[in-house]
Parts: C-alpha cells; sequence; structure tokens
C-alpha cells in the first residue's frame, strides 16, 4: 500500500489523464485498459486498484470537477458578496473558456452514465443543490444590500440561471461557433441584468 | 430487399425498441447484439443492414424525435401563431410528460456521443437553429399582433428561451422530485411572461 500522498497524487494524476481522453476521444472509445496505458500502467490491474471501472472514474472526475469550481468561485467571491459574487459563481460555471470547456465535457458525458446509474444522479443533483444554494445566499445578500428590488421567487430566479447554465453546457458543444464564450457571458450577464431594477426594463 | 414500405417499418420498429432500451438502461450497456435481439432478430445481420453501428441508431433515434417534436409542434400551434404558438413549442421541447422524459433521454445520450462525432453534431445543431428559428418566427408575431412591446434583441430571447429548455434535459433527469414537469411549464411560463408588458415587472 503506499503512503497516503503517493495515493492522492496518483488518482488526481488518474484522473487528469482520464478529462484529456474524454475531451479528446469520449470516454466510451477508451477501455480500462487504454486508460491505464495513456496513465503509464503496463497493466490495468494498477489502475483497477484506484478505480475499479469506469463510472467510479467518471464520478470522481466529475466530483474533482465540481470541487475545482467550488475552489475557484470561493477564490473568485473571495471580499466580494451579492449580484458580484453571483456573478463571479456564473460565470465559473459556464463553458466559456478552455478549461471549463473541457469540465463541461466531462459532465456531458457524467450526465448521460447518471442516467442509468443512481449513484452517480445523486452526486449530480447535490451539485446543482450546493450551487443552487450559493446563488440563493448571493440573491439574498443583494438584496439585504439594496443592490436589486426585492425578489419576489428567489428559487425560480435561481433554477432559472441553474437551467440556462447547464443548457449552454449543451448549446455550445453542439454550436461551438455560435455559442462562444463571450455569447455565454453575454446570456449570464442579461439574465443577472434583469435583477437590477434600473435594467429590468431593457432587457424584458 | 424487402418492399420499401417494410423497410420504413422495421426501421421505425428498431428505432422504438432501441429508445426503450436507452430509457431502461442506457444504450451503451447494450451491445448491437442485444438490441437485435430485443429487435426480435435472431443474428445481429439484420440489424446491421438497417443500421451498421450505434451511432447510426442514436442517429436515427434523434432524427425521429425531432421529427415527432416538429409534427407536435405543427399540430399544437395549426391555428395559432405568436405567444402561443411558442408556448406550445416550448411545452413540446421540454421533457414535461412521460413522452417528453423518453426523448429526452434520447438526447442526452445522443449529446454525449455528439461531443466526439462531429456528424452527430451536425445534427444536433440544425435541430437547435430550426427551433430557434421558429421561436423567432413566433416572436416576430407577437410583436407584430402587438401582444408584448418592442423586442429589443429577439435573437438573445430565442437563445435564453433554448438553453431554459436544454437545462431542463439536465436538471430534471438529475433531480425528477425537485424538476417536475409542473416546475418545468412554471420555470417556462414566467419566462415567456417576462415578454407581456403588463406582467414584466412581476416575473424580473
Amino acid at each position: 500500500m503506499p503512503r497516503l500522498v503517493d495515493h492522492n497524487e496518483r488518482r488526481r494524476s488518474i484522473i487528469e489523464t482520464t478529462w484529456r481522453i474524454i475531451a479528446e476521444q469520449g470516454i466510451e472509445n477508451a477501455s480500462m485498459r487504454d486508460i491505464a496505458r495513456e496513465c503509464g500502467y503496463a497493466a490495468p490491474g494498477v489502475l483497477a486498484h484506484y478505480f475499479p471501472n469506469k463510472d467510479s472514474l467518471l464520478l470522481a472526475s466529475y466530483e474533482l470537477i465540481c470541487d475545482r469550481t467550488n475552489e475557484r468561485v470561493a477564490a473568485g467571491t473571495a471580499g466580494r458578496r451579492g449580484l458580484a459574487a453571483l456573478q463571479g459563481l456564473c460565470l465559473e460555471i459556464i463553458p466559456a473558456n478552455p478549461l471549463t470547456v473541457v469540465e463541461a465535457r466531462v459532465a456531458v458525458s457524467f450526465w448521460q452514465r447518471a442516467q442509468t446509474v443512481p449513484s452517480l444522479r445523486a452526486v449530480g443533483r447535490q451539485a446543482l443543490i450546493h450551487w443552487r444554494d450559493l446563488m440563493l445566499d448571493f440573491l439574498a445578500q443583494a438584496e439585504h444590500d439594496g443592490e436589486c428590488a426585492p425578489i419576489a421567487d428567489p428559487d425560480t430566479v435561481a433554477d432559472e440561471l441553474l437551467n440556462i447554465m447547464m443548457g449552454l453546457h449543451v448549446t455550445s458543444m453542439l454550436d461551438p461557433d455560435a455559442v462562444t464564450g463571450s455569447r455565454q457571458r453575454y446570456l449570464m450577464e442579461r439574465a443577472l441584468g434583469r435583477l437590477v431594477p434600473s435594467k429590468a426594463k431593457q432587457t424584458a
């Protein structure tokens, strides 16, 4: 049994190789043997010690994306609150830069498997709930600080933003030339702009 | 070579069996041999005569969904225009009833494969463009008929609706107890309600 630090480093290294494979060729085109070879293991048994199957690899990859997103959100919203923090959160989740594009590919692969694997679905659901809770906190701050008019139904505002962000994972993949990073940012900023009274009329 | 009508019927029957398999167990868990057996063919060769591989089956399944959606939209919007037609379109696309839930499962499977197969991606993109064009027509009618205030940026209104609808495919799958059919309809109606001047203030 390797030391704990090596174990974690190896896990991380395997996950990063898996990301690259997902982004380049799709996980369903790679066998565990292929992934082991890409990781530099001559035998798939070493890989299986860390991840017994593709679902466990996809789950770990997805969890790492969520962790990284949340770390970036924490860094990007440090010292901010309200609408600025909400904007920071949204811009870290949408696939509007090369890093988040790769993360979105892992997410789409993950969702496909989550359809038939309840344990994956539960993890995906938790990520949505976590982002939604953060959004509700930021919305409450925005209202408290007088940045926006009273929000009659913050749950629905958060749900709409969340659905736009998940939708952008799909539309930007199918039509990257139209749904560019700047187009995605524009759509999010327009949705957030509706919360600001002076902008509300222009952004119906 | 069978008669053309038999050929089309068989294709349709194979696609419907494939839908069921996707909805129940995910297409990646079924081999072409499994799918052939489910279709009642003793040998996979008969299936291969119609669909040489899973991608061609997924593509045909997705195309049939798009055709059916468009047929339902045409039926649901017959004699309607403007906001009523736009609402009819949106309610046929979101996975808010048992039929569209199964269609959404096929779509999510399709998207996953489309990430690495350009020909699938092109078909997915065409479906988005078609729905978007319909939305732009209905928005222009709504504006012409005075149902809504002048729409400064109809492209963006259509894009936002489209992303909410695609997002609902993901969130309703991950969290079906929260993102119910009625919740989805409420979110769409709220987004459409913003277009109506008298409702705009309440639905920021």
